[in-house]
């Protein structure tokens, strides 16, 4: 008996059939004596659709506008879910992400949490009622509806969770938990029981598509129990959790991000200020760099390259275009066929003979390797794109799982 | 130069095409001078299809979440409407009905306005804001989204008139004004140029279905100049005003309701508080009950007939049936296969021959009239439902229009 956050994506709510079956986890959940506050997304292709429609009308509509439009996806997914709930006979209300209490910064399409006003919450939990919540959405303060951009139902299931000091956050999805690689790719793929914070960091961010890193950050901060598993089959997924104990030599994860592209600034003059400049820039026009690799200067001249995500390419290559003189830049050039392929895990940097074993594996399978980059607990490279797939399995392969 | 309101219906705004006619027509006003606030439905058929996926899941929905649900479609129109008016190049902005300060009572599905907190409105007014406005919708003291009912955006409209002031507030739709009677029905009826508050409220309450009989009260009330105009033609519509000057005999248009039950109290003591009791259980399962006959009394009997919305016949013999005991009451029936037709005019009650023609028009087309309901300005009769067209053109002819 505890407080339970429990979040269902789009696929999870597409028709009526879904919505009960979600309807029926929640209430059996509710039925053993907890709490429960559900956060859901739009339903199936609902935001899709939205976003046609916004497409025919406007090809480059304000962002606050678009905010208007597809809050309105998980609005009608909160009411059709809390009337299967009324059916079931339970009491159950929904919230928006504004009756909710989410206040978010003004950077509508990707806003941050700014606070959760829990006063509305809790006033629904001492009711007994279920709550069903609206992800994704919020409000600013000048009380415009905003939205958090890419995993942000997963991220509004988080910041509940810590900010009601939920027992578990029980993310589930169309998988029943976190694998050490693709299942639809590398076929030996193994399900993990549980993982450490920044192991599921570096996988969510890496393109695992189970957890957005967003929501894994959040869950990290503020030390809140997630558990990810499958809304169609009821057994136990893998717990997301602050891992004290030291393992031996683990690799968690291999995974392969395909939404990235190389940029590539040529010939920059080999002094002081230069890289500060030039990602200052990038900041300022909201790109999210990844990798970056800086060449070692020679004849007074140096690269930069990094990656960023597939839909910043034309924006970071207008920002090197606009400070191409200034910074004396010879020559800029962009790459969208490739993708990041990496293998995470805790042990990592204590075991020297992981990232040889990782390139050995895609030396044999004759990938060539064009960026390397490395952090305590993960090791990603930059390869051909067609490539992709071949690395994981090959890579999967190389290790013990 | 001034403030005006300008109302869109559903049809105005059901695709892309007619979003962008909408969007010049309310651009074409600003660009006059005028500051312009926008009022739209949900688009064509939102609203029926949101009903129906409610419906699959709970075929009684609690009235709270179906608010929920419905109010997304007028929050998706005045974003799309929005991105029209952006993309003509007009600082524009969309407030949903809470954001815009609608505050009604906790009637959901059917919510009355209480006021309209206008402190973000003249916000938005003040920059010179286009402002496009929900509705049908608002915020009831809980923070919980509440709809207005049918006819829910005209009122929303004329609301928004009456609290700020506007020099016009201008309904589109599409016919090119008020007839003197359904010209789909009657081919000879004939446009009104202008009509009075109180002639238009009994056409609007007898189903001329251009304006919605609260919007009319409304207008009434605060006295917001009306016109009711066509959004595909660009020509003058029907001027709705106090009309103070008396006009001769003056019949401005016969109407036909279909929407409409009769149901019938048989053999209740007469004796007094019997009428009192009776409608004050209707009153409180919120029956809006139209015609009133009771009978002589005869043997201590008499009956009570009345008419109600189709919708609320259930609910109407429900009542009569929870009464039955205690009231007395021999008997209960309903029957749906009526309609009312009316004729409306103001000079009507200082002309004792109108009621007379209408009869005879009615006898000369061999229709039998089964209640009939007289008020200062109007004559109504309660006919068979399949002679409601046929009755309509032979009042329609016996008068001069």
């Amino acid at each position: 008996m505890g407080l339970i956050v429990q979040k269902f994506g789009g696929t999870s709510v597409k028709d009526a059939e879904r919505i009960f079956n979600v309807a029926r986890i929640v209430t059996e959940t509710y039925s053993k004596g907890n709490n429960v506050v559900v956060v859901v997304s739009a339903q199936g292709d609902t935001t899709d659709d939205l976003i046609e429609k916004a497409a025919e009308i406007n090809p480059n509509p304000s962002k606050r506008e678009m905010d208007v439009l597809l809050s309105t996806g998980e609005q009608i997914s909160i009411s059709l879910l809390a009337m299967a709930i009324e059916k079931l006979g339970f009491p159950v209300i929904s919230l928006t992400g504004w009756q909710a209490g989410f206040v978010t910064n003004s950077n509508h399409g990707n806003a941050r949490i700014r606070k959760i006003d829990k006063e509305r919450l809790n006033l629904e939990l001492d009711k007994r009622n279920i709550v069903i919540v609206a992800g994704f959405q919020g409000l600013n303060r000048y009380d415009d509806i905003t939205t958090l951009g890419r995993g942000g139902s997963d991220t509004s299931a988080v910041a509940l969770a810590a900010a009601l000091h939920a027992d578990l956050c029980q993310i589930y999805t169309d998988v029943d938990g976190v694998y050490t690689a693709d299942p639809r790719v590398v076929k030996d793929a193994v399900k993990l029981d549980e993982i450490s914070f920044d192991e599921m960091l570096e996988l969510a961010s890496l393109g695992a598509q189970v957890l957005h890193n967003r929501s894994v950050e959040m869950a990290k901060k503020y030390n809140v129990n997630l558990e990810v598993l499958s809304s169609l089959e009821d057994k136990p997924g893998t717990k997301v959790k602050e891992v004290t104990k030291m393992e031996k030599m683990l690799i968690k994860g291999v995974a392969c991000d395909n939404d990235v592209a190389r940029i590539a600034a040529i010939g920059l003059p080999d002094e002081p200020g230069i890289a500060f400049r030039l990602f200052s820039m990038l900041a300022k026009s909201k790109v999210n760099v990844d990798i970056i690799l800086q060449s070692i200067g020679r004849d007074n001249k140096k690269d930069i390259s990094f990656t960023v995500p597939l839909s910043q390419k034309e924006t970071a290559i207008k920002c090197l275009e606009d400070v191409k003189d200034l910074l004396k830049i010879q020559d800029i050039n962009a790459d969208d066929n490739v993708c990041k392929v990496s293998i995470v895990g805790a042990g990592m940097q204590s075991n020297p003979g992981v990232a040889a074993k990782m390139f050995e594996a895609l030396f044999e399978a004759d990938i060539n390797i064009r960026m390397i980059s490395t952090s305590e607990i993960k090791i990603s490279v930059l390869i051909d794109k067609e490539k992709g797939k071949r690395a994981m399995v090959a890579i999967h392969n190389a290790f013990d799982f």
